[in-house]
């Protein structure tokens, strides 16, 4: 399977997925002030980015409202306050968990809601329970995802099973997602034409989800992007858990089709992106990050590592190697 | 033209240069200390680094010695009081840029020095003064690279022009130079095919130096090393002018080659790299680094924008258009 384009055409297929505010959420508990979550939602108007993800729906029955930012369970009132009625060419999304959501209470039919898709996040145990999700979502008229976690520690074959459990759903955009930040580029490619060769079977879509572990969340995105995959995440400066993600600067750069603008972004960055940082909010390249990349685990022990100010490496990289 | 090796494999042929002290000297003006400059070595040594960049040897008659720190000049006994006989497995380089160096004068017989290779950097139109001075460097027994800055600017049969004039003098290594940070692995990767396809023609060795401006200086190196490139420059966390260089110890995680050790490099870096930064030594991915990465130009006004802590990122923007 070879490449689609070069890398100086238009690809119509392609859909940027903004998720500052959800990956990012992770960084701050949520807690963005309404007008940080006004201008963004402004400037991917204006920037050209196609979907905005504005959090999480997760259960309030399992986390305590009062102690997370509103946009970890994303009210219909909390987004309209936002968006209004949304007339705009950008869709908006949100992130439900397998196993932290009440989806059959807390979802509206799509008629009376401005969510226009929902991402359903899962490891590949959880895909039967994704599907009932996927299809309940489907019948409220809602689009899907279905993002699978953690693949870097699935043998191959569970994958291509799960692809293919997928490819038989209602599902419309199927997740590739390097939750470690552990891939690189060559082998992102390698999945991503697996990903690509059971989308084009099934008439699904693939999109891609990057963490920034080993500094490669933008190139493992334009790599996988060139086999074909078109649903892109990205947030603004790579805001996100731990490493974070592709940085939607970066992206929008890349991109070819004149209705991406970085230059837009640009003003939201100064204004906004960069109090946040000076506020002591913590995300980005790091080397615990990138240890833990190497080692293919979970950023856990970094993120704490690194909530603690800690410097000590050494100490670092021998506690990852006693686990073994 | 193929792949070479696969993400598993050791390639013996892959030597690992460190640049810290000479790009990221364009950082502090050269001003390390004597102690940082030898725990580099000796952290070099450990991690299994094959050359050591120590800097410049900048003309005395053009560059007044008391502005700069020593490495600028790199003189025999400024080595030596680091590395005495250097009686290891790491081999000294120093780089000499054409038009920047009083070579006839400066350089001592191979046999009195302990420098095994010199770097001789150019523009494309300076390529027959980089070959005399190749030539000169060859017959006083160095190991010589041509570093052809620039490329990213330069049609394309010219650089192949290039190549095929230094394939015919006794250069022992070619470099891909992205000095922009312009390059994606998509054409770094084209161009690296060009450079092998002359290198084995000539039996001639390739490599390839990074800037980090789009954040790819990782991903480069990597893409170029699967098509045979083999002299991998790199600096401890990326230090290096501008926006970087690609890590050190990214690369190290990645090659699989025993004796490189990331380990080894987190003790230099919590005790001597960490204190760099918190003096102000300033570098690395920016905004304004990624604007001219992605307008492919020269870096220069990013420095000077970065440097006066400018943050009016929109404002940058707008004066690089200006410019077209």
């Amino acid at each position: 399977m070879g490449r689609r384009g070069t890398l100086l055409s238009v690809r119509d297929d392609i859909k940027v997925v903004d998720v500052t505010i959800r990956d990012g959420g992770l960084c701050n508990n949520f807690e963005f002030s309404d007008e940080f979550v006004k201008e963004l939602y402004k400037t991917n108007i204006n920037s050209g980015v196609d979907y905005m993800e504005f959090g999480y729906k997760a259960s309030r029955k399992m986390f305590n409202e009062a102690e997370f930012g509103k946009w970890k369970f994303c009210k219909e009132e909390d987004l309209r306050a936002v968006v209004g009625e949304n007339k705009t060419d950008l869709k908006i999304a949100v992130m439900a968990d397998v196993g932290r959501c009440d989806y059959k209470t807390d979802f509206l039919p799509k008629e009376e809601s401005v969510i226009d898709m929902v991402r359903v996040a899962c490891y590949i145990h959880q895909i039967p329970a994704a599907i009932e999700m996927i299809e309940y979502f489907h019948s409220l008229g809602y689009e899907t995802s279905c993002n699978i976690m953690a693949i870097s520690q699935v043998p191959n074959e569970q994958i291509l099973q799960g692809l293919e459990m997928l490819s038989h759903c209602s599902v419309d955009v199927i997740y590739l997602v390097d939750s470690f930040g552990s891939l690189y580029p060559e082998n992102a490619g390698v999945f991503a034409q697996q990903y690509m060769e059971i989308a084009d079977k099934y008439h699904k879509i693939i999109g891609f989800h990057a963490h920034n572990n080993q500094n490669l969340a933008f190139a493992n995105t334009i790599e996988t992007l060139s086999y074909g995959i078109s649903y892109l995440d990205a947030s603004v400066l790579g805001m996100g858990r731990g490493a974070g993600n592709c940085s939607m600067e970066l992206l929008l750069g890349f991109l070819r089709n004149p209705k991406y603008s970085v230059y837009n972004l640009l003003g939201f960055i100064e204004n906004y992106m960069l109090p946040l940082k000076e506020q002591g909010v913590s995300w980005g390249y790091d080397i615990p990050y990138m240890l833990t990349g190497q080692f293919n685990r979970h950023p856990r022990s970094a993120i704490e590592f690194t909530a603690d100010k800690k410097t000590n490496y050494s100490d670092f990289y021998k506690s990852l190697i006693e686990h073994d």
